[in-house]
């Protein structure tokens, strides 16, 4: 089986950091001068383990094996929040790179075709998923149309800055594929909890998201008595509090809600807000707790404006995602080459977060592992893991890689 | 008695009005370029009154009378909020400037001694009555110093580029003064909901504030159960809402709670904030309900804190500004000048936004009269009354310092 090469992948993941490193951490939003630099350097990467490298018309970086056969993608998304953590999507990707270069040094695994890939926005700069959204056609024009990022500027426009306005876009030919297996940091303290090494992930959980709008009345802080007030904020601390004491009643084990983002207007102190906004975000593995989460916020929402005094409007914010299963038969290489190199010291688990095999899936059987995470952080400076455990998740993605192509060519 | 010019005050008003107007509304901050202006036109239309006039070093327009006696000082503030409503402090300056013109146009009190005032940032740009802080010794040294705007320009700075930074800066003689009169308009809804033309104001309300912040653990939407997470977010809308429930219980009728300002830190949908603030404003016109206020919310983050998880702090956002008194035999004046031109058709009624007032009171005896705004809107370019309630106010305003003057005089 082919043996990967520990210094040489580390030493690639400390490259792929230095671009765009802030502190421990990493900026490197999609499309940003440090994003594209980093494709470059990744299409170069591939060029020397011999794949034919292409950056498309959305950043999306592919390298193609110039193998024959049926190929297995292998990779993850090269782009960072805002102010990111080192390892993120980077892990997944310099995995696929090291992966690729062990089955080439192998003469058992020479011949094997691993096509790798870097995905574009996967974090949402512009839209969640790009990349893997338009390279299996789910990138629907009503979604690209328009987007912009936080500060405003528009999808098209950093297209146009990258250089990719008129670059062709690639599509995934499903008949070229065995599979997809995306390697990640788990993002969540499962792993380290239970004194874990190594997670192989059952499903992505679904996602939906709503926008609560409450419209009152600006009005002086002073003169404007407690009876006469419409204020919008006071309603959105009610409907929060009041979420957050209703869930739990209809939650699963593992379904989790968030109310991350307020905005209330005019935000001033000495002012009753006319006008707020409450972004609320629920997910789990099945779609029963999703649908009774709605319910829940739905009848809130009705009581409150049974009441009258302020309005509240409830807008789904985007296209929910449905709870995905990952492809069992891959899972099964997976976890045998887990058992192999970390005996007793691995589990299969859900994803609670989103990735790009949540996407690719619906195209190719889809596969993920995870490694653990300090403290379970993520999306933060202090993201980090453990070398060893960095070292042994490539490891198992190459022998589970091996192990999947092996098979897949033994029954041609 | 005298006799306001109402042609003559009506078109003070608007050439007061031009300067800074956009649409119905005015932008006049203070020491902005139309500020400034305003002030020097202010200057010359006291001189023309026979006013001994200056510019002090933070901006004070003062009139002094150069007749002989104690005198009486008449004012308001002349700057605006950075999107204010054109009457606001403008009206009570104008009125002091008509008062004076029409009190030397009177054989019978032509010898009485009136100063005219337009204070100096009554609306918080850098320091809340920067200007009757100054004139009367309250503005700390502490409070000047480093005080910045909303957009970061140093009071220093705005003094030096208004032509102010080496000019002397005055300060109010009690022995001068036998009181001081302060016309506005309500900026609430009480005195048009019931119909009535003067409000005679008895006290302004006391205000405290606290800024509670809440610190809890970052982390990634959907990877962190629910059973783990310290969202800053949750525990804000606990206590918000709380605060909702609880404060009526001990509210007095004309008690008011605002928590119109919040900040969420990182504030996305898909992230747990690990940071939140939010600020609690309460005004009262008597000590008891804020106390009240004050033991409340210090239970709720005792109680919240000993549960663990995220942790409050509860800092006073500012020196707490107690109720004040307005001086009773000045009062009476203004009442009995209120009850000959609009018989039954006045009210006593407590202030519940700040004013100068609420300054100038420590060092001299203070009161002041109110008339009605439309739809009791404030701070915002629609602020507006009713011309006839204009000119009335001002009518009331000439009779009460007629009378206040006359019998001050008789009693020497």
């Amino acid at each position: 089986m082919p043996r990967i090469d520990a210094e040489r992948l580390l030493s690639d993941l400390q490259r792929l950091r230095a671009i765009g490193a802030l502190g421990r951490g990493v900026v490197r939003p999609a499309f940003s001068a440090p994003d594209m630099e980093a494709r470059q350097w990744l299409k170069r990467r591939y060029a020397e383990a011999s794949l034919e490298a292409t950056i498309d018309g959305v950043g999306n970086v592919l390298g193609r094996s110039r193998q024959a056969g049926k190929a297995l993608l292998i990779g993850s998304h090269s782009d960072t929040q805002p102010t990111g953590g080192w390892l993120d999507g980077a892990l997944g990707v310099i995995y696929a790179l090291e992966v690729v270069r062990a089955l080439a040094a192998d003469s058992e695994t020479r011949a094997l075709p691993v096509d790798a890939v870097s995905f574009q926005d996967e974090e949402s700069r512009f839209v969640g998923c790009l990349g893997s959204r338009s390279l299996t056609g789910a990138l629907a024009p009503e979604m690209e149309h328009g987007a912009a990022d936080s500060h405003g500027v528009a999808l098209e426009d950093a297209l146009r800055e990258a250089g990719l306005a008129s670059v062709p876009r690639l599509r995934l030919s499903r008949e070229r594929y065995t599979g997809f297996i995306e390697a990640h940091i788990e993002q969540g303290p499962h792993l380290e909890d239970a004194g874990l090494r190594i997670g192989v992930v059952t499903g992505i959980v679904g996602l939906r998201s709503i926008r609560f709008i409450f419209r009152g009345q600006q009005n002086h802080a002073g003169t404007t008595m407690m009876t006469r007030r419409r204020d919008a904020s006071t309603a959105l601390y009610e409907l929060a509090h009041r979420i957050h004491l209703e869930f739990p009643k209809v939650a699963a084990e593992r379904s989790v809600w968030t109310m991350g983002r307020v905005r209330v207007e005019p935000n001033a102190t000495s002012i009753v807000p006319g006008y707020a906004e409450l972004d609320l975000q629920f997910r789990d593995q099945s779609e029963a707790p999703l649908d009774a989460f709605e319910a829940i916020a739905a009848r809130l929402v009705s009581e409150m404006n049974a009441r009258g005094g302020v309005t509240i409007e409830a807008i789904p914010t985007r296209a929910p995602i449905a709870p995905t299963r990952m492809d069992p038969a891959l899972q099964m290489h997976i976890e045998a080459a887990a058992e192999r190199h970390a005996p007793g010291k691995w589990q299969r688990m859900p994803s609670g977060a989103f990735h790009d095999a949540g996407i690719i899936s619906a195209s190719i059987p889809s596969a993920m592992l995870f490694i653990p995470s300090l403290g379970g952080i993520s999306h933060d400076f202090a993201e980090d893991s453990r070398e060893e455990d960095i070292v042994l998740g490539c490891q198992v993605l190459a022998d589970a890689a091996a192990s999947i192509l092996l098979t897949a060519s033994a029954r041609q």
